[in-house]
């Protein structure tokens, strides 16, 4: 992971190998960010997506990414979760006919690269356990 | 509805039940918002998707989300039309197979919530109906 | 193209007929921007999507929207390579039966219109053609 920052946040930018989630929740303790929204575009591996299942109030998982996919968007969020930075990402990906998948981003394993820009505000947004939904919702 | 004002505009977090275009327009009313643009996810029902056929100058609808789905991306803007507020908003959303669905989004209800960062301009964006393609598109 | 200026860069509009990636290379470079991320929605005809293959090095290209297409999503950046502006654009496309399909965007052609917005930073990006992929890559 590489990192540049600008006047309104970071550009973020993953090298081959590097995990997606993991690599924006580390930025987001090193730089102690609590309130931040991020676009991505690049090419990604071991992608799990998920779908929130109402009935059971947990994520289904589904596996792709043998092969390379293109990360056709991301668009996504940072903040905090017990005091821990927590990252909530949202994705498309597709295949080499242009097929597309998509939902919670739980990983993404950059092929070639991953470029992120990443907004970064001075506020904290805090998440907690919905026992409703089975999700970490935003507490306003 | 919650929102919260950040630096660039709002963080706006859509409850279950809420439905996602005309939150936004009434946000857009109450806050008398000419120009904005936002990004957003979420898990969402009672979707309709559409599509402009340029031969009928008209827009096909499609619903979808009798079942819970993943707001995998939605891009859009904010806008006046006769002066009245107007959001354009596309979406991809997701089922429980991470197959994807997309177009023009008439209609989301939260069915868990919606996260959308809006980002505020101090300008007015004009919205006109266009004879040629059915469209109320941006005038410059 | 039409594009006005707002406090953190500019609403490109397109008309009818005008290509988004080479309508974008050219606002970069009349207004000599280095940097800068965008996200857009519209409809959209003559698409060219394309899947980097790791194995070949190269990207495969499929053509869409004979028939006009919903740009559903499209999240990119502008930055340069070897001095010349370079616009990176992943896109997701949508039919009349609200089937999406993504990629790498190529080409796709404004059939109704195009609307974008550029947020410009200070700084400038570089890219460099990465033998390892195929793709070229940011350089920080």
């Amino acid at each position: 992971m590489k990192i540049r920052r600008n006047e309104t946040g970071f550009l973020v930018v993953l090298d081959a190998g590097d995990e997606m989630i993991a690599s924006l929740r580390k930025l987001a303790e090193a730089e102690r960010i609590g309130e931040a929204s991020f676009t991505a575009i690049g090419a990604v591996r071991d992608v799990v997506l998920g779908y929130i299942a109402l009935e059971s109030k947990s994520y289904l998982r589904r596996e792709l990414g043998a092969d390379s996919m293109e990360l056709v968007s991301a668009i996504g969020n940072l903040a905090r979760l017990d005091g821990e930075p927590v990252v909530h990402c949202h994705a498309t990906v597709g295949d080499r006919e242009m097929r597309v998948y998509g939902g919670h981003l739980f990983q993404a394993v950059a092929s070639v690269t991953v470029e992120i820009f990443l907004r970064v505000y001075d506020g904290e947004i805090t998440r907690r356990y919905d026992p409703a939904s089975g999700a970490n919702t935003i507490q306003l």
